[in-house]
């Protein structure tokens, strides 16, 4: 355990997750959609040695989107451009597979992972079938119980074009003329349930071998999948004992797949409020959540009400009469079940969903506290830091990521070029490799 | 007529469009897989006043395959990459209507014109029916005859997303709170033969309005295509004389779509060979064509002949008997036919489909004077310069370049920022804009 580092990516995500970072006084409102501040950013965290620069995504937006999703960059386009202003840092982006298509997912994937020295990974999403993004695409609807299936066969396609060639396939001899070696060139001929992809790819394989992928289901069939492919999994875990319960159990699922159990990383997601003091930090993340005015806050909280008006009900009692109103139970709408059974009222409810607030604030040594806590008792390998408030970047690179370097529990220097290496992953043989 | 200016686009093609330039000394044979000597590329193209560096692709490789094809970096990925180390030159790459989503490559092409500051372009191709990119998109065939027609209802879906946002719709007024103006948020609610698409777009209009549109199809319902929405068109002209009557063609075309014959530019392509003299210029062309066997030589060319075994056949007499195993009359198949008819020896015409021979050689003065002449005759708005041998790029911008300029048909500086108004072209309106 001594070895143990712990990994740290960020989720770059412009004008910030929630609703009214953007009018904070020192926030650039035009942020997602500023290339000149995602590559400072992104130069900021490969200074401070960030294994993971994250860049998330969505396929559809509505007037009721928040800031962020309605105006940003594509995650291929934006990481390939930042891919050239790194040097170190992993590049890593969601596409769905369910609205994409194999082949050129694998040949854009495996562009960047070759541009980058083998920086690239994949964060693999599958839309779910009340997602607005099947709009956009031609009505396509994948049943719940069929998206993973399809998922599997998309990455066993995707992993084995991007072993279409050996890594000494392209043997360039000029004298001999022998550009490359047929022998040494696969094609896939992959015929599936939902797919058939014949191949080859026609890019070769990066320093890094294939793209790291990551992946962030929670169901059942989802933590199967992650079991399988991910190296590393993206989570939002509301406790340390809910973290430690979930890591346990993918690292168990890891090795049910022939895996070993430290072949896949569990990145916890953190979005710290950092203060000289406990008052600061409580004062920082006021600052924000007062930019929120109530009539915005009710209108996005909706969207969890099946978009009822509800400026009908009453703000400042127990809401306990809108649990009918909560269309399911998984994920949100599990947090807001319980948050309206310990007496939440509605205005407390909606200024909450609309600025959450993270269980990491306080002071940089206490934040430091929590995350070696989480880490050493394998509630994470890594976290995924999302920025928050136009203070939330620098604040944790300045103030926190020191703190857990002069402890030993974050590196000081890269290991290594590759995105695998510098996460402690092995860098996967080609499969058709005789030696 | 005074004001107009010769238009250069480079097509950046790595390890080049032959079989054996990558075996020239000079030659870096992994240039298709060499970000740096692309950046190196297009920093020089810049450097020499370039309207547009321009990426081609395909979507299938076999083990015939020109070396290039087999392993290159794929556009949308390398043009972004490419974005970040340049800032004036357009940014034009080549992907398939019939095998892609039209919100996706929206998304893509909008994303990657918003970080360029307006500077990308997209050359939409239509891929054919013997085309074996279909075994890599699921089997999916799109006829002839409806190919343009479902290119046609691809691009009126992009252009409708990228009008999805007009151009004062993002408010970002920290006081009011007011992020955006539902208003100016357009919803496209497509539903149409072959797609149904909803939008919005997630990502604003750039400073050119849309990406421009190239195409490069020369059947009738290319042509109409073109006319109807190319900004520009990507000629393979084999004489002043065809590509007069090409680009008056499209002229005419243009108008009858109700748009301007000035909207619609035409990209002869060149690949020149420039020596100090006529014979240093043959030297060079023979230096690459030299670099070929005879054996490689028929495998290559065996593609345009039913993927027959050419090597049974007697290499030096008049091959005039190869015609019946011609097995199409278009195009590369065209060209076969005549240089049959013309009593070529199969050796002269393997030898030669292998490495073409240019019809731009000689001294630079002679070229200058061939780009002026193809110019002032209305044979070309602007050419399509694709580097022959690892000496092509460095000969054309240092030697014909400059005297383009010195006559006064070539820029001296970049007009402006964006593509279209370094092309003359006029930045379009957003569709919904009232003023």
């Amino acid at each position: 355990m001594s070895d143990r580092k712990i990994k740290l990516a960020i989720n770059l995500r412009g004008v910030g997750g929630s609703m009214s970072e953007w009018r904070h006084p020192d926030a650039k409102a035009d942020a997602s959609i500023d290339f000149e501040l995602y590559k400072e950013w992104a130069q900021k965290a490969e200074a401070a040695l960030f294994d993971i620069l994250f860049i998330a995504d969505g396929l559809y937006i509505t007037e009721q989107s928040l800031p962020h999703f309605l105006n940003r960059y594509e995650p291929i386009t934006l990481l390939s451009a930042l891919a050239t202003v790194t040097k170190n840092i992993g590049l890593v982006g969601t596409v769905s597979s369910t609205y994409s298509d194999p082949f050129t997912i694998a040949r854009q994937f495996a562009s960047l992972d070759k541009m980058s020295g083998g920086r690239a990974g994949w964060n693999v999403v599958t839309s779910g079938l009340l997602d607005g993004a099947a709009n956009n695409f031609n009505g396509k609807q994948v049943h719940h119980d069929e998206k993973y299936e399809l998922a599997t066969e998309y990455l066993e396609i995707t992993k084995g074009l991007w072993d279409s060639w050996e890594d000494d396939a392209f043997v360039r001899d000029k004298e001999t003329g022998v550009f490359f070696d047929p022998a040494k060139m696969h094609t896939l001929n992959h015929e599936g349930k939902f797919f058939s992809v014949k191949g080859p790819l026609n890019i070769e394989r990066s320093p890094q071998g294939q793209p790291v992928i990551f992946q962030a289901g929670l169901s059942e069939p989802g933590r199967n999948f992650a079991a399988q492919f991910a190296n590393a999994i993206y989570s939002i875990p509301q406790t340390i004992a809910e973290s430690i319960a979930f890591r346990e159990d993918m690292r168990k699922r890891a090795v049910t797949f022939g895996r070993s159990a430290d072949d896949i990383l569990v990145f916890a997601n953190i979005s710290p409020v950092v203060g000289r003091t406990e008052e600061e930090a409580e004062q920082k993340y006021q600052e924000i959540a007062n930019l929120v005015t109530i009539e915005h806050a009710l209108n996005y909280t909706s969207r969890f009400f099946n978009h009822l008006d509800l400026s009908q009900y009453p703000l400042d009692e127990p809401a306990i009469n809108l649990l009918e109103l909560i269309p399911g139970q998984d994920g949100t709408f599990k947090y807001f079940t319980e948050e309206l059974q310990s007496g939440k009222t509605l205005r407390q409810l909606a200024l909450e969903a609309t600025t959450p607030r993270s269980p990491f604030m306080g002071t940089a040594e206490q934040i430091a506290d929590k995350l070696q806590a989480w880490f050493e008792a394998g509630a994470a390998d890594g976290f995924m830091f999302v920025p928050f408030g136009p203070f939330g970047l620098d604040d944790f690179l300045n103030e926190v990521v020191p703190i857990l370097q002069e402890r030993g529990l974050f590196r000081t220097a890269y290991e290594a070029a590759t995105l695998r290496e510098n996460l402690g992953l092995s860098i996967p043989k080609n499969r058709y490799a005789q030696s």
